[in-house]
């Protein structure tokens, strides 16, 4: 069992709390029962995976198939665990993940998102959440936005992480045509928009596309857009956080195809 | 200017970080120019407010408006401001205000929410930040909840917080009886229920039920419900996130009384 902090693969791990050793390593940290279970779920590439006595006790199965699916096993001591996880109170496991995660395949798709340098971990993994249970084949991420890989962008996604295929850019311009040639129609959504989002008809393919939580979408981006949409608020409010600007127009767009189906 | 930590007044709002202290000396802590402006817009009760020469500066005009509508100003250092505030990175004001929020007046309400057990600050502000955009009444909030007036809350607010008519329940079932009696149909969100959200008539008073986040909404609650809804999830997602959840039904009632209304 490791029990000191100055232990390489202890150190090697800590590191990983920033973003730049990440992207260096190549891999990311995974922290807790429920994410490193939809980790084995969908077949996610771990490399090491360390635990404490207790949590190898009381999780007998999923131990034993962590350590057949990562290339490095350990035992650690609460101490050692403690110091490696980015939570005030971990659940005594985590584990290192191989950056390969499941990316939109080409951009003929029915339902898509993307999102102009958003900021926010939290936001960031309620919209992964959010998108994947509406739906939605695939996330445009641009580059200058918040690590992807970011502990709490993993936490706040609630597993969906692992199952949404999404993509880092650095030429959104770029996507947006690819898609508009596919006939793919990118709706903005502004707060000067004459059109409320449920007078949109969202049946037809469409990719939903959200900027900055302070800033919104620049013009430059909006400009870029088939049609603008925006969300009713009443007098005094002066918006809403981009996570739920993103599950309103989402859910939205499954309304009306469920509707249609019919 | 205030340049010790130790300074009595200092001392007094940082015991301010705790909800025990909040309770006891009956004011809670408000941080940064935006909140503050709410407060002001809004006619809050303020009752001291402190600041950095340079935010006085840069700050004239809401400076003279606070000072006038607070009990005491002072200017306090940088050093002094980091002490009190519980953000990393405070903007230069912060301030204490009296805890007379306003309060929801009876249960003859159009659209109203009612939460039980939640216990993140980030998803009850940004509950009562969208609650407030979609035009809700009233919220109430079960007292083995998340404080109110926890710092965290009222940032996710976006100033919202002194907006929405708000209440803390000890005994919720009574209200929600109170809301039956005026003929207020309760909705309950359920993952087992066989109604879609879209599918019930919500252009009728309605009060919108939802449970913690872990657990949901207990089986002795969601007897009380007059109806149950889901919300439809992907296959592999286990559920949304609670802010989502609200937001998606609280919308979508907005988005039902829009369309009758024409």
């Amino acid at each position: 069992m490791l029990t000191s902090v100055q232990n390489p693969l202890v150190k090697q791990l800590r590191k990983l709390h920033r973003a730049k050793e990440r992207r260096e390593q190549q891999v990311f940290l995974l922290e807790g029962t429920h994410l490193l279970e939809e980790a084995c779920a969908t077949q996610a590439d771990l490399v090491v995976v360390c635990c404490t006595p207790t949590w190898q006790e009381t999780h007998p199965q999923l131990w034993e198939q962590v350590s057949q699916q990562a290339t490095r096993s350990e035992l650690v001591s609460e101490e050692v665990l403690a110091a490696i996880a980015t939570t005030v109170n971990p659940d005594g496991v985590v584990a290192t993940v191989r950056r390969n995660r499941p990316v939109p395949i080409g951009y003929d798709l029915s339902l898509s998102i993307a999102l102009d340098r958003l900021q926010d971990p939290g936001n960031l993994g309620t919209i992964i959440r959010t998108a994947a249970a509406a739906g939605t084949e695939g996330l445009w991420l641009t580059e200058d936005s918040v690590d992807l890989d970011h502990p709490k962008v993993l936490r706040a996604t609630a597993g969906q992480w692992f199952r949404l295929p999404m993509t880092v850019t650095s030429n959104l311009k770029a996507d947006l045509q690819a898609f508009q040639r596919q006939g793919v129609q990118i709706v903005a959504t502004l707060p000067t928009a004459r059109l409320t989002y449920w007078e949109l008809d969202l049946t037809v393919p469409s990719l939903i596309l959200l900027g900055n939580e302070g800033a919104g979408l620049t013009a430059d981006l909006a400009e870029f857009a088939d049609v603008a949409v925006q969300i009713p608020l009443a007098p005094g409010v002066e918006s809403l956080n981009v996570a739920i600007s993103a599950a309103l127009i989402l859910y939205e767009a499954r309304r009306q195809r469920e509707l249609t189906r019919d």
